[in-house]
């Protein structure tokens, strides 16, 4: 089968490549897939960056973000992480919390990931999709993330009485627009502040489900308790740390900030640790950091999916900013700065 | 009465004062104060940093540690915080949680302190004391702190499977050293750093109830993972925005960081961004501040006073490194570094 295949840690060698399918192990199944989406994680593989190759192996076939068919027609989403088997939260289904390290992910670490045409899988790491889910579905693994950064937020503020109105929505890509989309859903009053003008498509995306866009170009991201008050959940997801710490003081007493994006290695900026550490003190401040996620919160990103898009028909399709063939998605790592989502389509349903 | 009185924000004017005892307004208690324990929120006060005297007035008294009696000889900690009694927190009686910040505070934010003779105080405030817990009651406040912070990182860690084994406690000032006492009263594994030498009192206090001690100058906190490991709960009550986010990279995944510590405005040290988001971020740690207690957590504080001076006997009262009559107290303040609790002495039972 033809694969997008890359040899970890080694900048340039991503590669269209033809592989063995799969053979399902006992247990599991063969799945089709439709389409996979492209990230920053993919962007920072394909860089060097970081990679696992599954044990034995020197090349890994990236992507974790698809949308697939079993045999009998129905779709799919398969989750990206694989659980230790051996700790508390992977035992309760939570691998996304694995505590071990000793988890795989599909197309990061130890385990093929899904720019191919098939993968075999368990049923538990496959997560139904309806049909009409179909047009966006391969939006359900970013969806994910926001759906567990909301609802571990949620959990983390159990703590106290928090009755949530106010959020801020750091960066305007794939997570932070559908972190705008699903808080607007949510009835949360959202500002979304990111690099790009007022006139661009992602202002344009956040205004349309109702938040208030503010470009970052004009008002630093400092200056934003000043002119828009204060807010009880801060979604970071810019992808770039030199933002990521200024947002605290853009925090409510009580309020809690959601970490969601990491970037390989650039450190240029320092946070002032008094400050900081006041910060969070005075104000029974929380800021947590969210990687991957559970079945539930992939389940949970799609009810989030088919919400938006009962209310805001159409919405959701323009954050597919390019569609590239499988053959030709080896040449889209490149050239993400200026997409918002490149989808590879790789089969009809 | 005898009091001990600042003028805020106005360093050097601590005075021992004659004042008008206060008058019960209805529904409120006499409590006759019998001991107060000193802090560094009192020196910080001390220097001018802050203070805010009640509506009205320009003096304020000092003193937010303090065990009581009322005139049926019952024994009292007053609780320092009281309610904004507009917020959700606050009517759900956790006004260390208050949302508004109309709160105010004995002896800090517009309401008379408790380095005097009496107080008059509403019940609500008043938490009852066993009179076998008189030696060590004066600690119920501080201990209070220790309570909430490790209540709160169970509440917040209530979002996975989270069963804590080890802990890091950094600083053995009173918050320090409380914390390490009620954490191996749970059972903890517990290594306590601060800067002070192996053969130093706050160092025999440590290991007495059966913590490691660890100097951080032989030590530094960035060392310590690769000596002694991943901690499930890390403790920071240092004073010192220095080294509270050094501690970070102690943390085990899913684990979190405590905050206890404010410093007036030492903003020396900077913590690199990309580092801070990224170990947030891959290991879903959490970081909380914490500020004030609830009345529970004083509840709960004092049965972690009497279950460490059941265990440890005498070890309670080895923290008290310095005792003064109320008549000199106004002298303390400047000598706090090298004592651990300094006990005011206002009258007898």
């Amino acid at each position: 089968m033809k694969s997008i295949t890359i040899t970890p840690l080694k900048p340039g060698s991503v590669r269209l490549e033809e592989v063995p399918a799969p053979v399902p192990a006992p247990g599991q199944t063969l799945v089709k897939l439709l389409e996979a989406g492209v990230c920053r994680t993919d962007v920072e593989i394909f860089d060097g960056l970081y990679g696992e190759p599954p044990a034995g192996q020197a090349s890994l076939i990236m992507g974790h973000e698809a949308l697939g068919q079993l045999e009998n027609g129905d779709l799919v989403v398969p989750m990206v992480r694989r659980s230790c088997g051996g700790c508390a939260n992977c035992l309760d289904g939570n691998q996304d919390m694995c505590s071990t390290g000793n988890f795989l992910e599909r197309g990061i670490k130890g385990l093929d990931g899904m720019l191919c045409e098939y993968i075999a899988e368990y049923p538990r790491y496959l997560v139904p999709i309806r049909p009409e889910a179909r047009p966006y579905a391969v939006l359900a693994e970013p969806m994910s993330v926001v759906a567990k950064g909301i609802r571990q937020a949620g959990l983390i503020q159990g703590r106290l009485a928090w009755a949530p109105k106010r959020a801020l929505v750091l960066g305007a890509g794939p997570i932070g627009l559908l972190a705008t989309m699903a808080l607007r859903i949510l009835g949360w009053e959202t500002v979304t502040v990111a690099r790009k003008p007022a006139g661009s498509l992602k202002a344009a995306l956040a205004a349309e489900c109702g938040a208030l866009y503010v470009s970052s170009a004009e008002t630093p991201v400092t200056d934003l308790p000043a002119k828009y008050g204060l807010f009880d959940l801060v979604f970071e997801a810019t992808g770039s740390p030199d933002v990521a710490f200024d947002c605290l003081g853009a925090a409510a007493v009580n309020g809690v900030v959601c970490l969601t994006s990491v970037t390989g290695g650039d450190a240029r900026k320092s946070v002032p640790a008094a400050r900081l550490n006041r910060d969070l003190v005075l104000g029974n401040r929380v800021v947590f950091g969210t990687v991957n996620a559970s079945r539930k919160d992939f389940e949970d990103g799609l009810v989030y999916l088919e919400r938006i898009n009962a209310a805001f028909p159409g919405l959701l399709n323009r954050l597919f900013t390019s569609r590239v063939p499988l053959e030709k998605a080896a040449g889209v790592f490149s050239g993400q700065a200026e997409e918002i989502k490149t989808v590879v389509e790789i089969a009809a349903a």
